[in-house]
């Protein structure tokens, strides 16, 4: 039997466990409750006695064991420390060191957007590619720049924290995040409920919007179904995400912009309302940067776990 | 006698060229005119020529040169090709494959705002430190993106292109890359004296400014003597530093910003005005990211091209 590789993508409700192959094939995957009691104390324990039953239930020797990969909802630095994990009612936590102590195996950790985004690179929309940046429009903007295949962690776990990149002077509500104006407050989900609602309350046009719950699906719908004022929604979103994307590319130059979370599964619609607006922002060097959709969906965080814990 | 490494900053006047030890010593550094005519067909001869007349001077074997590091005004990529340097005449040339041929020595080439990050780095005021973005306010904003010790070159060489990162909706007037609201419109030296007639232009205040010339270090003259018209357009200046560099820090979060440039002559000043807003505008895990003024002022070229030969 060949070398395995296991992996856990913590999230608030569940934690998401992986068996992978050195060549990244998944060869099992499964689920525990995120047990949140406690501060989060249990959450570590639970991952490492789930995964000492799989090695025991399927013969794997500790020896056979590369590492085990963890992506965690918090700024995790290059030492595998956490520095707050709201979600989880973690505090500053190592989390390499702890789980290493609870299962004798290495352990490598990384914030969960950004192993996603080493998960895309390594078998989703992102593979072939070393230079890029994945983006997650979910119900805020998760990011992941990847330079030369490599994450950017940044020096305090932060990189990739683009969805609170600043791109509109002008807001006056107030992001989760304290401040006004930032990128996840128009090209997320909930920023396009948000230009939808407003939309709706400043024009008196018709629209199928009007008759059913706003969300980036409906949204999408209406669009795709050819409804004007979807359409000019569409175009505020796409002219927020080109605007945004267009910043992180003046910064690192990537060749392909991997799209993913929610929002993408609208699909190819996203990326041409985005790319438009990109072209208008972006420095011309960066200009032809590709965009292409996220495909390994809720496994990208185990993928990248596990890519992570290969890396080491 | 120790292995020796060359170094070139090629300038639309002049090539600064470099003769170092590995530790980063400079042992010799001169100058010679950048030939411009012929398309620049005459620079890297001339560069070849005058190194090698240095080794001969000095009674330097090839193989105790190290490498010749090159720094050059364009975007290039990480197999040394340049795409376009407007300011020399050069089309697409591939500096590496031209210089080694010429000279018998590996070469290495990256963009001139890159590698004087990297000297910053090495030597300057970016030492001792591995995450890193070095800044040059000067006639435009030239940027330098350093993870984990290494330059961001990105996918065509333009990695660190900040200059041109969208910071202003409202922006009537066209950058010199053709966009509208660039980063380099405001807080660069034309930035600054562009602010300062502004509001010169709107305001009816007494100012010392009203008596003369008008360029970033009139205006930071008159901020440190007190006067009020000025220190409110060091305020602006401010918001648009603070505001670009939070936008870098949300990409890659990190653990210094290195002030250059003509700018930067004006000392801690620049720094103080522009931080105020940075810890305004940036996502909170990246708000302790520090500030420092950067040393190497015109060696920094060298200094980084030399590091660039060093780090093949």
């Amino acid at each position: 039997m060949g070398k395995r590789i296991f992996a856990a993508d913590i999230g608030g409700t569940t934690v998401k466990l992986g068996m992978f192959t050195v060549e990244g094939e998944l060869l099992d995957k499964w689920e525990i409750d995120t047990r949140k009691e406690n501060n989060g104390g249990f959450i570590l324990p639970d991952i490492a006695d789930s995964i000492k039953a799989k090695m025991e239930s399927e013969n794997i020797a500790k020896e056979d064991v590369i590492g085990i990969g963890v992506g965690a909802p918090g700024p995790v630095d290059k030492s595998g420390v956490i520095y707050k994990a709201v979600n989880l009612g973690w505090g500053v936590l190592n989390i390499k060191e702890e789980l290493e102590k609870l299962t004798g195996v290495t352990v490598m950790a990384g914030n969960d957007a950004n192993v996603a985004a080493l998960g895309e690179m390594w078998k989703g929309g992102g593979e072939g590619y070393s230079d890029l940046v994945v983006v997650t429009l979910g119900t805020g903007i998760g990011g992941g720049v990847i330079i030369d295949g490599r994450i950017v962690t940044g020096y305090k776990g932060a990189g990739g924290e683009i969805g609170h990149i600043h791109i509109n002077d002008d807001e006056t509500e107030v992001c989760g995040c304290g401040n006004k104006g930032c990128f996840e407050q128009y090209a997320s989900a909930t920023g396009i409920a948000r230009l939808a609602n407003r939309k709706l309350g400043s024009s008196n046009e018709d629209s199928v919007l009007r008759k059913c719950e706003i969300n980036a699906k409906t949204v999408f719908d209406a669009v795709k179904a050819g409804d004007k004022l979807a359409m000019e929604i569409a175009e505020e979103f796409g002219e927020y995400l080109g605007k945004g994307l267009a910043n992180v590319a003046d910064v690192t130059n990537p060749e392909v912009f991997v799209i993913g979370g929610g929002v993408s599964k609208a699909g190819q619609v996203i990326i041409d309302y985005g790319q438009k607006y990109f072209k208008k922002y972006v420095f011309h060097a960066c200009r032809d940067a590709k965009f292409v959709l996220a495909k390994l969906g809720n496994d990208a965080g185990i993928y990248g776990a596990a890519k992570l814990a290969l890396n080491m």
